[in-house]
């Protein structure tokens, strides 16, 4: 599987740790990075604290190819994302003279207020993330990708960003869904994921709900006809107790 | 405020890194800690991976009061959770007889296979928390709490948790929402949030939605008496440029 691609997100908002908003951004970003063959695999969630953003941002950036953050480009006093990228990365924060003159001819330059003006002081060198929603943009500092909190803007923004960044081999996924236990197959299942270690990744998921339960297996691969073959021995595995299997693609 | 209890909590699950799955218990734990008097503080997403689920228990265990996990405590190939808590923790799996007694009750001593015996090895002293949907227990060793994924057996496990672990005063929350533009608001609320610094802590949220837009302004204090008095002056500011102005609690 190509894992040459990765992706790191950290958000950052009071708003989500205090249980008041349920993020929308997460599961959003997951999908459009298996789309474009990038594999996320850690996301934070952190308060509206500059030491918290500037060590998150340290910890990460060298860890993944794209680093994402979402939430804090605002106006108000609690937005406080662009200066403490900066700090992380150790590039001055400067007006950037192209968002300041878009914010300028959006807002009218009477109306154009200190606040409003806070959200044209981006990293030194950033590449602006356009917002077709309400002008003030994200940034691009070295491998950051700072976005919007707000979902419909944030997705504007993630849209015009795979774009332009470089993916690697789409993971394909299926799932083959059973009303069986997942007790029931998991020595065959740990089997068949040991004899395809590195080419297909196998993951167990028991529900219940409705009074039934069962549990789908989600297998991933780049591979198709590798992952093709998997999922034939697992409905295989299934059928052959005389359960019933439903494979989705 | 009273910060003095804190939590951390791990995802772990590649499904939500996938994107395949919509976390629900990140939000569900949240407002549960609130409820409590905890401040949830971090949130981390990671990949069903031995070293980072050791890395993160061990990141984040010294750092809040409480440890939360959740996924990976089924019987599947994919299911390390808690062996790598253990790990993290330097203590040894062991077979928990508790556990041990009543897995094999459910299931009756035949059906009682390995894979359903796996999870009963829990660390060393461990504490069961039950669950009442599939018998499967989680567990508390030391301050970490390692709880399932399924959400409605997370749900019922957490529950148990909040009976028995202590939290501090109970964070009131207030909304004071306008169809005004936080940019036209933001220098005062910055002044009121300079003025009430360490009493309340002021969060402003745009939106943007069905072609309107506006702010919700979310105040929040574990001392009802100042909430009050901020609320008023928040609602003042808004209702002074005479724009609608509508608080929640």
């Amino acid at each position: 599987m190509d894992k040459s691609y990765t992706a790191a997100l950290i958000v950052i908002g009071n708003e989500i740790l205090s249980g008041r908003t349920q993020d929308k951004n997460i599961n959003y970003i997951a999908n459009k990075m298996v789309d474009h063959g990038i594999a996320l695999v850690d996301v934070r969630i952190i308060p509206d604290v500059e030491e918290d953003i500037i060590a998150t941002v340290r910890a990460l950036k060298d860890k993944v190819t794209y680093l994402f953050t979402t939430g804090g480009i605002g106006p108000t006093h609690d937005d406080i994302t662009s200066e403490n990228v900066a700090k992380a990365l150790d590039i001055p924060l400067e007006k950037n003279e192209q968002a300041y003159e878009m914010l300028e001819t959006f807002y009218g330059k009477d109306a154009f207020t200190p606040p409003r003006q806070k959200m044209a002081y981006l990293p030194r060198g950033a590449e602006l993330i356009p917002n077709p929603i309400s002008t003030a943009p994200g940034f691009i500092s070295e491998n950051v990708y700072v976005l919007a909190g707000v979902p419909s803007i944030m997705q504007a923004m993630i849209e015009h960003v795979v774009c332009i960044i470089e993916g690697g081999d789409v993971v394909l996924s299926k799932t083959v869904s059973s009303s069986f236990p997942e007790t029931v197959l998991a020595e065959e299942l740990s089997r068949i994921q040991e004899c395809y270690k590195g080419q297909v990744e196998i993951g167990s998921y028991p529900y219940f709900k409705d009074g039934g339960s069962g549990v789908n297996i989600v297998l991933r691969s780049s591979d198709e006809a590798v992952l093709d073959r998997v999922v034939l021995e697992v409905e295989y595995l299934i059928s052959s107790r005389n359960a019933s299997v439903l494979t989705l693609i």
